[in-house]
């Protein structure tokens, strides 16, 4: 017997919920008649979708008809007329490529945008169509934007975790005013993933009983049979990492199967459940069970073919019959129904309850106390000496994650590093967990330990950024370098235009001694490259404020702050005003001959520079602070070229020990570094690669000596 | 009970090897004797070293004490002497943070590098040290440099499979020429990083049963005890995942135990094998047991007391004694043993098998057969009709991987997408591994089906090039997107110049339908500024052939070929030797007001616009193809502003459907993408961003007009 899923180890005690239609096809209820006019329908419209302009994913969802049916018709609890409503059970289609899975079932339920004409619109030239590629956030009733294979797995674990947060701090008995639940359906490429893999893990070391995932185990990937690369008990790996399981053997068509095992996992006690359900890609095209149903029509012909053996005009297409629409005709109703019981239940809750209600509604609208501002310390409250910007970044949002309880704050296991650790703070554990440690865990908790898992903390927050606008701000910490292996979510979150904000630590040469692994030299050139992402590396403690004030104002960015591990001078001239403007004049000089520009944790060099340059060399610089290129990028043409003065002529180099890539648009010069770093004490590392002021003066010296003597040197970049 | 691994459920029946030193402390040994004499000597050395300079990790190396013992007196076969010994085993330290565990025991057994003045440098101010903060290939009896968690992992995959394919490529009857182990050392964190997981996953499906992870469970991670945030039963997980598994209680003492446990696990027949060794962090430390000694020096009166309960002088430092030498004496000389009777061996096969042998001896000498190079298509053999620059990809490397050897081709699941397939190709695979497909496979073959784990994919190959200097030359392929998830890999690659080749189809917004999630925006100025690596983009099949040309021939860089997903035209005046420079005229107009700068699929649109400038404006454009800017950037001063002509004043302006940073350094303005894309088929994607031929035309003429009357618009970097 071959190895893998298929013939799963029943020593393992899973649970098979099957109940097979086709045993019973004698005597066939009208309600089983009904389900297969249904399963046709879907699968033809997939069909006749993806044939019209001969592409897209028609396979996986095909497999997947009576899985949808269970949980749209049966099981979610939503409201399609009010996508929005936030007891909402969250549905996160992980393996995005088959949207028109969730696509078809949003028009067949009632959503009022998707209608037959927008799923037509599939794979077209509309710009406007509401079927991309892949689900995105934008459109109503899709909760997360996927695509990216495995991070829905992540985002489902952040939702759910966004649920168990609300519901201990806002239910009360006799008010469960948060009680959705979280289904996440998968594909075998999402098992294979690393962030799914690292999300599983600990959804399962947190016993999160309200989040299911729904495995469309067709065993097809693109290359062919998952044997080919995956022949792991899945089941007892679940089963290891803390999930209950339970198989359904025939998920093409036992959708009263399906239904029992998804309403057992909602009632799970105390662990996340894996529904682990055999499904065949493609069913009844001549391509089924292959990988060739995953990602190309079918053919005109097939299609026709497959119309004929399921009783269907071959010559009709987009086909919806009447007895279809009144399958689903209930729901919209019922979606109301719900939404009504809510918001009693709500009303009541406010009469009983109105301090938590009231903060309840307002974490609902998505706002922060009106004042949160003022819980960032003044000046005057900063100690009078240096400090790292990773200290300042602690100093000023731990008084208000302590305060405010929208911030869930989390760290991938570095928080003696971080300082995002506030005083008294309680973590995001299972109520039961006694570590060795003794720490008592809550759901009401909001440090969240993620573990070593980068990639997942950031997916995970995500999610909880998704559950609804504004309601959570989650903020992750690591290593700068370490956002590399989070990349593609931290991608995921700046796409979403979720407001998630990374506290970056530990940023470029000067952090010394753990070497060139840990050394970020080229990844602020990605992060300031992504769109709707704010990179902003503050020089001190009144920078750092102005860096957490411009993140969290941010309308629809995520945004990373970056903070140096060792100590710096607090200087006299920073702003955080002009942090919000992504550059300032921090040093003018109306005769100047160069501009400095200085960034972050080096900042206090090129003052230093700028001193010795005037005094020693004559030299006449006037130094800009530059914090966040994609925020200065938003000023006003006057501003910047009151800032950078390029437009008079005068040369600007800018000191910063990463890759130089994309300044060159606001320097004529750079101190920058283009190779690897190097292990050494962090003062040396400056050194040693020309940071020090010494360096910056002897560098900047030479370079305006150059550029008066050449004036061809003037035209191009030059690194010093 | 508390849950977790340190209470293994043994009905799961792993195997728990122990022999307690403790138990027979009457009657110790002789050997004994020597073995807690080697144990306190090396805790001491370690607690010293991070003392001199207050800093380091000195738990983890300390807790580790006695698997070190293990490995290097008696189970691994290496030569002190002769560190690249091709057959030797080969120890991969995933948790690179425990360095100083590696160093001193290169130490102690005799690697003439690493001297006590060396190990003596760690954290040192000294920028010659080969004591970093993390272990690095340039090191002698360093095999890949670690550091950022769960790398290691992946590697040690990767130069396992290297093995069983050399030795299934050349072994013979009573030839077993290539044989070594493969053994990796890991802790709590690296169990819960995604790319350690993908490899895991993968190796169990390979049975590698020349693999052998050693799992330093010590339970302790920076934030605390591990069950704060990883509760799953790791064996459980392992044995899930095809592995054997392998209990050890005593990991401090235990060497008998820690050494049947290695010998067993070389000796396993079918499977990777998992070494869980209970450790205590830091141990006789008064931080024993405790997150605080994992990433800070003891403390210099803590060390003096450990000096004293262990019968040592409190006041002496870096003491190994005479008889701790000798203990460690032998293994020079064993070493020496082992070096000569493979070459004994490798002679004999010479005489017998003389054509294999040669082979072999050239792959050891890391050379390419010398006429590899006619294996690439001239220009004559081109198909003369418009092709997917991801297919030219594949016209280019199929005839190449087909025909040497030396080629390790992999996708992570797109095999149908990314054109690496030959004809004829073998999969690498377990030899009894039959599949659903019928495929059969062997450790011979060459192609690898690595499934949806991109990270694991480019670690492991790493793993794969940092066998033996150019033995391997491995390829992986995915679309350009993905290659974010893997991001981390390919840096570490590229850190380690290792000639890693990465087929990046499906780039810019070309690529069409599956949208923003899929559409790389940002992803260039990523791998533009990430030293050591050529990220090339071919504009057809030409310059194809000379990107693959380039990244084969570049000395010491990874390479990432960036190609269409769409067709695009074969342009005449393409060249592969213009590749090699990263940039080259490919139209030259002596009397052109403006430099147009193209690249990769959208090139033809900017020669098409070219005509059409000149033509219907009257505004007469030279035209640059850019493929590769780090190519280009070492080229001559002269090369570079021939090419360019800035010095002549002439405005430059590139047209790439990316975020433009970076380029600002070659262009006075960019036509590119400033946010995320959009789902449309290609053709209308490049409308829609305005990369058509007409939008290009209508922006650059509209530049042109602004500049004629804006002097100073001259000065700035201006977004079309």
């Amino acid at each position: 017997m071959a190895p893998g899923i298929l013939s799963p180890d029943k020593t393992h005690s899973t649970n098979v919920l099957s109940s097979s239609l086709k045993e019973e096809s004698g005597i066939k209820s009208q309600r089983n008649k009904e389900h297969e006019l249904v399963l046709k329908t879907f699968r033809l419209l997939i069909s006749d979708l993806c044939q019209q302009f001969n592409g897209g994913h028609p396979g996986g969802a095909i497999g997947m008809a009576a899985i949808g049916i269970a949980l749209w018709k049966y099981v979610m609890r939503y409201a399609p007329l009010q996508p929005e409503f936030f007891n909402r059970d969250r549905f996160v289609l992980s393996n995005g490529h088959t949207c028109l899975f969730q696509y078809t079932f949003l028009h067949l339920t009632g959503y009022r945008d998707m209608t037959m004409d927008q799923l037509k619109s599939y794979h077209s030239k509309r710009w406007d169509s509401i079927c991309p590629g892949h689900p995105e956030i934008e459109i109503e009733g899709i909760e997360v934007t996927t695509g990216p294979l495995g991070q829905g797995v992540a985002n489902a674990v952040g939702l759910a975790m966004a649920t168990k947060n609300l519901a201990a701090t806002y239910n009360l008995p006799g008010f469960d005013i948060v009680s959705n639940h979280t289904w996440c359906m998968i594909g075998d490429a999402c098992l294979q993933e690393g962030v799914a893999l690292e999300a599983i893990s600990f959804a399962g070391h947190l016993k999160l009983n309200n989040l299911t995932i729904i495995y469309d185990n067709n065993q097809i990937t693109c290359d062919g049979s998952v044997d080919l690369t995956n022949t792991e008990d899945v089941n007892a790996k679940m089963m290891a990492c803390g999930w209950d399981v339970i198989d359904v053997e025939d998920g093409c068509y036992d959708i009263d199967g399906i239904v029992a095992a998804l309403e057992r996992a909602r009632a799970s006690a105390d662990k996340p459940t894996f529904i682990n359900v055999r499904t065949i890609i493609g069913l009844d095209s001549s391509v089924a069970g292959q990988a060739e149903a995953h990602g190309a029509a079918f053919g005109a012909d097939d299609v026709k073919r497959m119309k004929r053996s399921y009783g269907f005009n071959e010559d009709e297409y987009f086909v919806v019959g009447d007895e279809v629409r009144q399958f689903f005709s209930d729901l919209p109703s019922r979606g109301e129904q719900i939404v009504s019981q809510w918001n009693d239940l709500v009303k009541k809750y406010a009469d009983a309850h109105p301090l938590l209600a009231e903060e309840f509604q307002r974490r609902r609208s998505g706002k922060l106390p009106s004042d949160w501002k003022t819980l960032i310390p003044s000046p005057d409250k900063f100690p009078d000496k240096p400090l790292a910007t990773r200290a300042s970044s602690g100093l000023m949002i731990n008084p208000l994650a302590k305060a405010i309880n929208s911030f869930m704050v989390g760290t991938a296991d570095l928080s003696p590093s971080v300082h995002m650790a506030w005083d008294g703070k309680q973590d995001f554990q299972h109520p039961n967990l006694r570590t060795a440690c003794g720490i008592n865990g809550s759901y009401a908790g909001r440090y969240i330990h993620y573990g070593v898992r980068e990639h997942a903390m950031c997916a995970i927050s995500n999610g909880m950024a998704a559950f609804a606008p504004g309601t959570f701000i989650p903020i992750t910490s690591s290593f700068f370098m370490f956002y590399l292996y989070a990349a593609p979510a931290v991608r995921m979150g700046a796409l979403q235009r979720l407001k998630v904000i990374h506290a970056a630590t530990h940023d470029t040469i000067g952090m010394g001694e753990d070497g060139p692994t840990h050394q970020p030299i080229e990844l602020a050139a990605l992060f300031r490259s992504m769109p709707n992402l704010l990179y902003i590396r503050p020089a001190d403690s009144e920078e750092t404020a102005g860096a957490w004030i411009a993140a969290i104002e941010a309308q629809d960015a995520s945004s990373i702050i970056s903070t140096s591990r060792h100590k710096v001078p607090q200087l006299k001239q920073t702003r955080r005003d002009g942090v919000a403007k992504g550059a300032y004049v921090i040093q003018e000089d109306d005769d100047a001959q160069l501009t400095l520009i200085g960034v972050g944790a080096e900042l206090s060099h090129v003052l230093d520079a700028a001193v010795v340059l005037r005094e020693t060399k004559g030299i006449r610089c006037r130094v800009v602070s530059f914090p966040c290129q994609r925020l200065f990028e938003s000023q006003s043409l006057d501003y910047k070229r009151n800032t950078l003065r390029r437009h008079r002529n005068i040369p600007a180099v800018v000191v910063e020990p990463y890759a130089p890539n994309g300044w060159e648009r606001y320097a004529d010069a750079s101190i920058s570094v283009r190779r690897f770093g190097h292990s050494l004490p962090g003062p040396e590392a400056y050194k040693y690669f020309g940071f020090d002021v010494d360096s910056i003066v002897s560098k900047v010296s030479d370079y305006w000596m150059r550029i008066s003597q050449d004036e061809i040197l003037r035209r191009e970049f030059v690194d010093l």
